[in-house]
């Protein structure tokens, strides 16, 4: 989710109020996530903080992942502070994600400051992800007692999990790009790994650490699963189309990097021929990258990925219609879901 | 600990046979190993297999840590199976920090073969780090039943705890590197961390699987402190003074690359500024470098060392007399001490 966040600075996302809940996150998340950063080793804690955008006043994004898996511990009927830890430790999994892949994209810029890789060197950003991947775990396994008890080590288990299965989706995208043939289902499993399981994890790690049943948890998870596959049928779309000023990055982004996309995937099942040959060419210009663009919409790729987005968002809030939950948790479970899909449209 | 298994290949060491308890770990570990990584997605395995070397029948190399892990679950009254995912936990994390040790160094040989990250790029060797220290925890905390053992929690928080250190020592020997004026505390500190720690969880998770007393616990870990320290300051006299034939490295290969170590913290400690003064030049050549280790070996740094691993193995064998531990276990850790620090020399 290398971009997750670097599209929502756009005049028409600041002029939107953010849901509450990512406010109320931010607030509870933010001391507990700096005190489980303060123990890192300070030469590490320089790279992480940098990151964090702590040292100019930028704090932890939009901390949407801590909203949602706040959100979750009330969907289990907790207070939002049982889901404290496991927002705190998807927050680390997130970042060291965009740390290591900052560094495997050669991106030089994140949120229109220089990426960390790039102030400290290749080797202080690996290890700063690998710190903040090790202390996800240790913030859910450590707690002051003598033994963690076992909704911490059910939620521990599911984040190592979720973080193996964004691993594996992300090496899956390498595979990928560049390959003139994706298919619409390598594409889905590809970005059901890479996008979704972390937010679906997120969804649901909350709920975990409230105790709550296993259809609970089940339902989350799947809730998360749609969203995270809706947020990147969108993201996807402003790989390619996005207005530059909105995303901070040229237009045809996406297709100029040969990234994998739902859009061409659904594009290339639909007409395939002409679009393959051109995505085969070894180098693009920019009339190629144009001509791309203008297929994939043709054959319909722009609107199926626009329509799976639609798809997605019913199906997590019908997930959400089929549980147990109070009616002021799931309208901001609903809030947070519509803000993630359709945050910079 | 970079360079931990590649001095092992000489003459001298081949000639001496290996402790009973590498083979017999290796028997135990290399199918529960081969098990585990069959977990990993695909692409992520093929840079793994290739890093261990199975391709080659190179399987998991002396398997040291594991042998311990073993060994240390035996310590406890158990058999050694009861160690077995506590032997593939720190192997795992041990291949994971040599994987990105070898991108964050630039080293383009390991064992006489090619690193994992020139043949298959950095992206991928980056992944193929983080899905294994990933996957250390999925071992300990996946395991059948509904919910982990208690001593397979408590050996989940052990290895997060040890592999965030052995990050941390990392961070402290790049800010250590090339500053002339390291302190032997500062260097002591940097290698209790990046060497010591994970040898430390070595030596006792399995006795945590196996539900060892507190005390025992605790002895086993500073035995394994001593014997990382002890190994340490072996390895560094083979950094600078090693036989290029035995070592796989020119001589000097640690001043060259201006690494901290043992013999010279201890030699700046006793004879500061002539050595500084060298060390301190932007670049250095040939000449420069036997200088430096003809001071550093003439200020007592080298002997220094030698001391030091003396001292440490025989602090590690006192732990050992202390604790309630079975004749022949003693004595197959005591081996397997003895090796650690010995097997190059």
């Amino acid at each position: 989710m290398t971009r997750s966040s670097g599209r929502a600075g756009g005049d028409r996302s600041r002029s939107r109020s953010l849901p509450d809940a990512l406010e109320q996150a931010r607030e509870l998340v933010d001391p507990a996530l700096a005190r489980a950063l303060g123990r890192l080793e300070p030469g590490i804690g320089e790279v992480v903080n940098y990151h964090f955008g702590f040292a100019v006043g930028n704090a932890s994004g939009k901390a949407v992942r801590p909203a949602l898996a706040l959100l979750s511990a009330e969907a289990a009927g907790a207070p939002a502070e049982r889901g404290l830890d496991g927002a705190v430790a998807v927050e680390l999994v997130h970042n060291f994600s965009l740390l290591h892949d900052d560094i495997m994209d050669g991106d030089r810029e994140r949120h229109s400051r220089a990426t960390a890789w790039t102030v400290f060197g290749e080797p202080r950003a690996i290890l700063a992800g690998d710190a903040l991947a090790s202390l996800s775990l240790q913030v859910l396994l450590d707690h002051g007692g003598p033994e963690p008890e076992p909704e911490r080590v059910r939620a521990a288990a599911l984040l190592a999990d979720s973080t193996q299965r964004m691993i594996a989706g992300q090496s899956q995208d390498l595979a990928l790009e560049g390959r003139p043939d994706v298919t619409l289902d390598e594409c889905l499993a590809m970005l059901s790994a890479k996008t979704a399981a972390l937010l679906s994890c997120s969804c649901a790690i909350g709920a975990v650490l409230a105790g709550a049943e296993d259809d609970l948890v089940a339902r989350l998870l799947t809730f998360g699963e749609h969203v995270g596959i809706a947020f990147q049928a969108v993201d996807d779309q402003l790989g390619i189309w996005g207005e530059p000023e909105l995303t901070g990055k040229p237009t045809w982004s996406d297709l100029r990097q040969r990234k994998s996309s739902l859009p061409v995937a659904a594009a290339l099942q639909a007409d395939g021929p002409q679009l393959r040959r051109l995505l085969a060419r070894p180098s693009l210009s920019e009339a190629d990258l144009a001509r791309i663009a203008q297929l994939v919409e043709e054959a319909g790729g722009r609107a199926w990925a626009a329509e799976e987005a639609d798809r997605r968002l019913q199906a997590a809030l019908d997930e959400l219609d089929g549980a147990e939950i109070a009616s002021n948790t799931r309208d901001g479970l609903a809030a947070l879901a519509r803000f993630i899909v359709t945050r910079a449209f």
